[in-house]
């Protein structure tokens, strides 16, 4: 590579007990194996907001989710596509990557969580193993769902579903709207619990029910927590069946008092769900068209107005809040 | 049933806020389709000091462990004989109740627990559905530990086992050590943790491995939490790999902060865990008559000195406390 085809700096938002705007950051030098990649487009994450909260104690650039373009790495093939990428980097060599579960490396670095600095920049770099090519007529702004999609979908690799269950999902934020989508899916019964009627509304699709009475969610067999709130795994609790299952989403910079009482008596299984994979976020948008990710995005901000991004994030009308890098 | 049969009043351990004993409580009534139980000894549980502490803000006699004799009932082949009983007293009739789930219905008492006098009293009284025969030749010092054994018990019907797993048990109660030979019956690779080295020296039996250090758990694929203590979730958490699972045994009247973030961040799966089938435990103790129950037995109390045994109960160095019954 030939390091004059590259600007010596690029914009970055950065976290390092404030978020700010960095405008000389360094273009990072491209490691064996690994990609540079010039990012398009990032979304903004409540991950992202917890870490501004203190969550994880991350400094270095932030942002996870993005879809960019592939400008340098030692396999020319890679050159000019437009990719996403798994934000976790394994060392490929331990139990868990040999069982397939790099996103459980106890050596891993994650992008723009931990030890690696993330794609709210100019560029960003990532293993080429991490890369995913978008597919050919997949919008931008479709793809850079992918890495929350991927992560509802999740769910369906952790629980075993029949079709018949009642499921309710509660959080209408982007994630919980994502995994209410991914579920309504394969399952008839679910019902998206939120607060906002703006947000509900746009959750619309299929046969998914969206309420704003916690009790319509009483007796399910299965709850998605995604609010992002402390409140959120009480709720579950109250309104899984006993012997039922909540699926935790939520990760929190401090949750506050919690009396897991409740699991115990009710013998409840609670499941921490996490990343998925993204080849089964991708096939998954593929056979599903119709899902309207698209409705999500509240607002697009250049990159130079990452502050203001941040703040409308915050905002509790706020659904994805994307960053352009031009 | 001639009421003569009995006296009026028995003594009682009860709870209003304060713990007290009541030498002239009235001996209850039998209704139809219930025992008259007579107690021998009842034991006394974590859940009962929890219910002290205020948990299920419960009033009334405590005790739910405990071997009797049948005094009266409308079917007269049980008069007389020696039993323990399941202590949820169940609708019968509803989803719970018809799926074999008695333990969850939400009708349902629970002797000591929930809207049911228990049994530290002279009397008490449960379904006639819920007695078990203890087995001839099994003592009433080991068959007094039905209950909690069964309980332990309950972690097999929940979590498919292949042998082959670390295991590790936090807490030398006697929660825990039941729990832990329960395990070691099934499982080579079982670790026992606690503080006290008395109770981890009680605890040995076969391949049981026992330490105070808790690094020796890290890496389990089963952790089972049964300190009673709110810090055993964070050591949980802690040693539990990544996938791996977490079972839920200690009810807390409190618990205070917890982040449940390290359980999603690792996929853990978290089971609570509470009331197993006596029949699932009777058949257990039978089968491994040598599990050594008698070195549970720190003390034994007469019911009038139920003060000075629920003090010693709450002591580090207690494992059961009995009250015996005359």
């Amino acid at each position: 590579m030939s390091p004059g085809r590259f600007p010596a700096t690029m914009p970055a938002v950065v976290f390092d007990g404030r978020l700010k705007l960095i405008t000389d950051h360094p273009v990072p030098v491209t490691p064996p194996g690994w990609a540079l990649i010039r990012t398009l487009v990032a979304g903004i994450c409540r991950t992202d907001l917890e870490i501004i909260a203190g969550y994880m104690g991350f400094n270095g650039i932030l942002g996870h989710e993005f879809v960019g373009e592939v400008q340098a790495c030692d396999q020319p093939d890679w050159i000019g596509r437009r990719v996403t990428g798994e934000i976790n980097a394994a060392c490929g060599q331990c139990r868990m990557c040999r069982e397939g579960l790099e996103r459980h490396c106890p050596e891993r670095s994650v992008l723009g969580i931990l030890n690696l600095d993330g794609c709210m920049a100019g560029y960003c770099l990532l293993p080429i193993a991490n890369l995913h090519p978008i597919p050919a007529g997949m919008h931008t702004d479709r793809a850079v769902f992918i890495e929350p999609f991927s992560a509802a979908c999740e769910i369906l690799d952790q629980v075993p579903l029949k079709g018949t269950e009642k499921i309710a999902v509660l959080g209408d934020g982007r994630l919980g709207i994502l995994c209410a989508w991914v579920l309504a899916s394969v399952v008839d019964n679910v019902t998206l619990v939120g607060r906002h009627h703006a947000k509900l509304q746009a959750a619309r699709w299929r046969s998914l029910e969206t309420t704003t009475r916690l009790l319509d969610a009483a007796g399910a067999d299965l709850v998605v927590e995604a609010t992002g709130k402390p409140q959120g795994m009480l709720d579950a609790m109250a309104v899984c069946r006993p012997r039922g299952t909540i699926v935790l989403k939520s990760t929190l910079a401090s949750q506050g008092e919690l009396n897991l009482a409740p699991v115990v008596i009710n013998e409840i299984t609670v499941i921490g769900s996490r990343c998925g994979l993204f080849k089964t976020g991708i096939a998954r948008l593929q056979q599903f068209p119709d899902i309207p990710l698209e409705r999500l995005i509240t607002a697009k901000y250049p990159l130079e107005k990452a502050q203001a991004a941040f703040e409308r994030a915050h905002s509790s009308e706020a659904l994805k809040i994307l960053l352009e890098i031009r």
